[in-house]
């Protein structure tokens, strides 16, 4: 497998250097068009409220920067983690499709994020866009793919907000193809599933894993131009949403379902995301693993919204999946 | 393997029901002794909130019964389960160590029970007592296991509570020999251990699995003998818990970290609880299932309690395996 033709290992290199860049420059949009939501502030008001970098080191190499914010009057929580990892020799495990990476060295990158706000009427919002490149024993060209993508779990959906988020998904898609946003929208839908539940964990939006030329056709710059594409749909895609929804009043059960539906979030990202299991299995960073668990989350026995309600509406509607875009 | 020798069919089945009736019993016996918690009041006051009864049956085979109480003064949410489980067949990954019970009929009972108090001096408790039975289809005698224990997961805990749970079981367990406690004592330390966090759950008490004539010699009447003094000692430990710590006066901040800390039992119960995880991947009952989390828990990045304060205590001597009664 070749996935860097008519590259040499400097040119490769100076591309993991660009993609680098991007992310750690991404964190930072991201985290200066959210705090610039808290800044002009919501129903609750607002503050100055930043989000905190947290710079770390992983002793086996690598590390990251994690950037936190908490106690905010429109985000009551939220992280958005830049890391880098190195793996100075891949375990079998993780080689199982690659037999010839046995033992490789490899190094992950991506920015990461879950957004926690406060009024029940915006939604979670989660993305995540990375880079896995191994480079083999065997002094053949590294081997690459990327994955990521974005989703949206409201408490109160707005059917216009739903349809926006998906717009924004299929027209970034696009330009990579016609079959690329279907793909990857029924991907998402297949990922963030609670079968326990038998719901969806919200709306959805787009997943993909295991991106490269052999999976798509596409080189490393076409793999990389969707991440950046993915990086820049979920600003184009939250922003709006908080603007829509940040200014509506809420009331102590509307507060008190977001809680209990806020369980449901830890329920899927304890018992289903791969990223929190492996991280949590393999020594990962815990408090940058679990910065995606909300500030408050409630559980409560057998509750059931009444028919009609919008409460009920959130799990009889808008928690299966949909073509939203033909709605 | 003959766990059942001496004994015939119908022997048996009576003996299985008498486990039921004690399971039911034991049910009844823990909802009143803990529902005159609530009664009898604490700090916040008290109420008549009793345990509500829900039965359930299952498509596949069986039922039970949960009694669920929420919203007490004393008690803020509590679940204690029956249930009586037919398996038509067992599926090939639950017969690995009995090759002979592949596709075999089976039964599972028991009565299981969490217990979260609102006053945060108050530990949270669990409890389970249960019994596995399975019918190989070439006729042999059935094979029959028990399994069980408590355990203690204080927030504030007090040292002569924690000798007095430990204490308990440890008398409970010196009639069935002199290596129970401190071999069940350290298997509840071992299986109540957050790898991730690099802390045990709790305080601990008893936890066994498999117990069988094979296994530690006791034949059917004797396991069932430990189970009744494991599901009474469960009562004779907690009640004076409850009365020594329910009238003390809390803080919102010792509130507050009550919420942080129950945030590590649903990170417990949703990523190591071996019941939690089968029971959702096999299409249980979510909801008992699930009756174990907390009504309400916070997480927060990278709290890390003052040196020499109680909530340092709590991690940095009392999650930590110690042989309590030599203390």
């Amino acid at each position: 497998m070749n996935n860097s033709s008519n590259t040499t290992a400097a040119d490769f290199d100076a591309k993991l250097g660009q993609v680098r860049e991007f992310l750690l420059n991404l964190q930072e949009r991201i985290c200066t068009a959210l705090e610039n939501q808290e800044k002009s502030g919501g129903i609750d008001g607002g503050s100055d409220i930043k989000f905190i970098p947290d710079i770390w080191e992983r002793p086996e190499g690598g590390g990251g920067r994690s950037c936190v914010m908490s106690g905010g009057e429109v985000i009551e929580k939220g992280g958005v983690m830049f890391s880098h990892i190195h793996i100075s020799k891949l375990p079998p495990s993780a080689t199982e499709r690659h037999p010839q990476l046995a033992g490789a060295k490899a190094q992950a990158m991506g920015v990461s994020l879950v957004i926690h706000p406060k009024n029940p009427h915006v939604p979670t919002s989660h993305a995540n866009v990375r880079l896995f490149v191994a480079t083999p024993n065997d002094g053949s060209e590294p081997i690459w793919w990327f994955g990521g993508g974005f989703d949206l779990t409201p408490f109160y959906p707005v059917l216009s907000d739903v349809k926006h988020w998906h717009q924004v998904a299929y027209d970034l898609c696009q330009p990579f193809g016609d079959d690329i946003y279907p793909k990857f929208k029924k991907w998402c839908d297949d990922y963030f599933f609670l079968k326990h539940r038998g719901e969806c964990r919200g709306v959805g939006g787009l997943f993909y894993d295991d991106i490269n030329t052999n999976t798509t056709g596409w080189d490393f710059d076409q793999c990389f131009a969707f991440m950046k594409a993915v990086g820049q749909g979920y600003l184009d895609g939250i922003v709006p949403i908080f603007e829509n929804n940040k200014y509506k009043p809420y009331t102590q059960s509307e507060r008190e379902f977001q809680l209990y539906r806020r369980g449901r979030y830890v329920e899927y990202n304890l018992v289903y995301d791969r990223g929190t299991i492996f991280g949590l299995q393999s020594n990962g960073r815990t408090e940058s693993i679990l910065v995606s668990m909300p500030p408050l989350a409630s559980w409560s026995y057998r509750y059931e919204p009444a028919v009609g309600t919008p409460e009920f509406e959130l799990t009889d509607f808008y928690l299966k999946p949909k073509d939203w875009l033909a709605l």
